[in-house]
């Protein structure tokens, strides 16, 4: 299983007085890392909304080893971790993209549900992008 | 017309490297003070979002005097300075609650939009709020 | 070992486009119900800060079980679960006021550090703060 | 006088139940082309406040046009209009990359200050960059 990369580099909005990045924008990344990851599969998640299908957050883990500073270019590796029934796993690394120093590591569990945050069968009801979602699984079946 | 008080205190989120309230951080409070006003009139934003009105901005302003800091007590002061066909003019203070300084000015002007963002008479759809809104306005008509 | 409790209602900024509120946000909460906890202490954050006492974060954890609304009042409830050496870990509870319907948990692990991130022995450097944090431990020692 | 030209992609994060991007974000945006501005010079923000000149904002500014979405690619446009004393003023354009159709306008104007925010005469703290940018103004002197 393979990661997939995605670049940003830091916004003042998104420091705080500590001088270095607020701890609760690097889950902002996550999700910019997240999107780019089904860009990455020939598919994007507005199509996914198009088609009713939204995947709200069960929950969310970060671990922050080195703060992340205003200008800094970053790397945000993602990939998924597992897929099971309605639930799929993402993981992420958060990198300097110049020297590849490891600033925060961390992962979101998601569920496949309806626009009434109902959980879907999402194996019936998008067959075609389970397929992919699984080939990129981290874990053996 | 007077103006609505609304208070609440600052967040470290909403600093930034400056150590002060980041600038773009002012248009939600002004927000913050826009609901409240509404609600202060007896009737919410949410209830207007279900009648299936809503209220794009057409512009927004602020001019910054003091900057704001962690922990301060704000007091958010909103009164609407116009309403002319479909478009409603707000107007805030930003000050610090405890000496009343004056830390910023601003104003947003907005349309009222069905959800498919096309203008609505409001005059016609709801009259009940606009004869509300008009008797709030600062100016005399 | 008790919560602190602290009041806040959901801003329009904090929703997404799955018209709840973004799961990012929630640990912006989190941080508004930890500064609240140190002034229920009789200590402000703030102060610690002019001490030369920061509180990075080493690790953040959020649960979500029910999805918060755009002008819904929150209760937020924040206690210590430990302090140990240099890492101080709080728990938090997200509830609808109206209800008490508990909407997501977390906890957020800090560290004690200077101005330049290093780690400081808070026993040491603040004795008082030191006494009334433990006696606010959920952990017996 | 040129506009220097930045990309992004709209985040999830960005939007509000309205279904786009929250009109406060805009500003944000702004500060991306500024900085991105400044880094087109040969100059980065970061070097600016190392030596100790900050630039707080005076006042903003934004006419909203058409509404940015999700996962959408946006082109910042960012030019210097003016430049007078210790008072600089930014204009932008957001656009859709794919069509060029114009989202919304916007201007900011910034004081050259010290760290505590204390005006400073930039044409002698800084005599290099001041000419610099001066021959960016959109103006004639």
């Amino acid at each position: 299983m393979q990661w997939n990369d995605t670049y940003l580099r830091v916004r003042y909005q998104e420091t705080d007085q500590m001088g270095v990045v607020y701890h609760g924008n690097y889950y902002t990344w996550f999700e910019v890392g997240r999107s780019d990851f089904f860009r990455s599969l020939g598919y994007s998640y507005v199509l996914l909304e198009k088609e009713g299908i939204i995947m709200p957050i069960i929950s969310s883990y970060c671990e922050y080893k080195i703060p992340a500073k205003y200008d800094q270019e970053i790397l945000i590796r993602t990939r998924i971790n597992s897929i099971k029934g309605a639930r799929l796993e993402f993981n992420y690394q958060i990198l300097h993209k110049e020297d590849n120093a490891l600033l925060a590591t961390g992962k979101t569990i998601h569920a496949f549900a309806d626009k009434n945050m109902k959980p879907v069968n999402f194996k019936k009801t998008n067959p075609a992008l389970w397929i992919i979602l699984n080939k990129c699984t981290a874990e053996v079946f």
